[in-house]
């Protein structure tokens, strides 16, 4: 899992097809901006020109604990994460609403809730790694072992979600105080002090975001060279979810299927994804801005330009699921728009 | 017509009504960011809390020629116009797929086309004022009766599309040249000089953008204090598609059917509209901003931010169909996200 696999890049030769198709629209030149670009990307992600319509798109939420969430770094209490899995598998919850608007799948894992959500059905406890992550601000997150699982365990899961014939994979998170390990996994990788990727997450006070930015520079320094490796990385600063949410985008990378990313977890696991195997970030779209700076940071490295900036900070997959729309825009276009020469 | 109508606002009682459901959500504060903004506008100009799904949304494309296409300020010749009223009437122009992909009805009719469009079906030209509007920068676009009859137009299609089922009205454009008029009409609204409202339309040169703003210029000039009464403005410096899209913004204001509006010449008629009856703007929502600065003064203006910002400059209505699904985002979290007190 952890030995650099060649990563294949999206079909230069279908890309090169796609930009053609797009120029051959009976469209003014460059007038369909952004869209003309992403249609162009999912025809080389996909192999073929024009693209497919974007049928079955899948979203998985992988929900796991922080132990960092009881020294002050969120406004919720720990509790909600395992309520919020509850919604979820009721379709309550705001992510549950968009999907059903726009026609994509919802699977919802607890790789790491410190619960043991009784009742809830047991497929969504299958992948389940540990009860809540080490607080990384005085452990690590996590044994070697236990980041090689959830980096499998999160690979099985894209594989089983492409097998059942995902086009497009997204991922989502829920797990109170996840964005300090995910700030901490997008320092590791950009070599950033904490100052400058912290966030205030669901909304901390002025007092919250200064304890959130003092746990996660002891994390850093705690973790010190160990940040120079991925993969380290993980199992110093981040969590079980995080990790098999790195081996979901990962492994989506490695067989070739495009992934709309999220907010700050989706985005900084695609950080350490492109990391382990440098590449991956090509198979990679950006959903949505969110409010967080280490996810704009980020997709800075990645070269990646969101989608949608609504201001959204809800997590979820819920900026992911939102811009599903847009990429069926694209398709749209550059599959049944005319070309010049059929006028 | 002409003579100011009080335009009711959007429900204060059911605007006040939806906030308080979206503080209930089981949702952190403030985390729906603007699809909750823009939930509680949809529910307040439907006057129901939840606001309902948006299953009827219609475009409609006013099409027309202009007299300024011939003095060099378009890219493309006007021979464009009624070739792109066959290829909606086909279905095959990008405007046609978007609104497949989004399940919108689409609605084309020829207001002013320089042609006589044989074999496009007759209701295409039911509403036809006039064969190509007046070159603004030497004659008037109209006669003060074809404007009355473009605005009467408008307004009953408006009424046609409501008494059909329409929730949500768009409107698109279809006319080579018609940046020209539609920047005229912002300079006029906004007492704005041409090089500040110019833009390159679908995409002049250098040469071309000054022929453009030297054709603005001699408009404004031309108009003079005409400028300063809004039907005066649609006579001077507009065209029977514009006038036509004034009237029909204005009908769902009167209305109080909401609208998403599109690029330029969408936001120059809404910015028209509301000059005409203050308040007008109420019921709008920018779908997209579009390359024309243009566009954006006049959506400054009304108050408006755009939904979706991906460069697009197609026009046809394009951008206010791709944002239709965020409206639907916005629609079900409001709707379908559970409440606080239900957890």
């Amino acid at each position: 899992m952890t030995s650099p696999a060649a990563i294949r890049r999206p079909s230069p030769v279908v890309r090169a097809e796609a930009t053609r198709r797009l120029e051959s629209l009976a469209t003014p030149a460059g007038a369909l901006g952004r869209l003309g670009d992403l249609a162009v990307w999912l025809a080389a992600a996909q192999g073929v020109v024009p693209p497919r319509e974007l049928d079955d798109v899948r979203l998985v939420i992988f929900a796991g604990d922080h132990g960092v969430a009881s020294y002050g770094v969120s406004a919720y209490p720990p509790a909600i994460t395992p309520a919020m899995v509850r919604t979820f598998v009721a379709g309550r919850a705001g992510v549950n609403a968009l999907a059903r608007a726009h026609g994509v799948h919802v699977r919802v894992l607890d790789l790491g809730v410190d619960d043991d959500l009784a009742g809830v059905p047991e497929s969504v406890g299958e992948r389940k790694v540990r009860r809540g992550s080490g607080a990384i601000h005085r452990t690590d997150a996590l044994t070697a072992e236990e980041t090689r699982r959830a980096l499998a365990a999160g690979a099985e899961v894209a594989a089983e979600e492409i097998a059942a014939g995902g086009q497009l994979l997204l991922s989502g998170d829920m797990g109170i105080g996840n964005t300090t390990p995910a700030a901490a996994l997008v320092a590791a990788g950009l070599g950033l002090p904490a100052d400058e990727v912290v966030g205030r997450g669901t909304g901390v006070d002025d007092a919250g975001l200064a304890r959130k930015t003092e746990v996660l520079d002891a994390a850093l320094r705690r973790a010190g060279d160990r940040a120079d490796d991925p993969v380290e990385t993980l199992t110093a600063l981040g969590s079980a979810d995080l990790a098999a949410t790195t081996g979901y985008l990962l492994e989506a990378a490695r067989r070739g299927v495009p992934v709309l990313l999220d907010g700050l977890m989706s985005v900084a696991c695609a950080l350490t994804a492109d990391r382990i195997d440098p590449g991956a970030a090509a198979w990679f779209a950006a959903g949505h801005r969110s409010t967080e700076p280490a996810q704009s940071l980020a997709l800075d490295k990645l070269g990646l330009e969101p989608v949608l900036d609504l201001g959204l900070r809800l997590g979820e997959g819920s900026g992911a699921v939102a811009a599903v729309p847009v990429l069926r825009s694209a398709v749209a276009l550059l599959r049944d728009v005319a070309l010049l020469s059929e006028l």
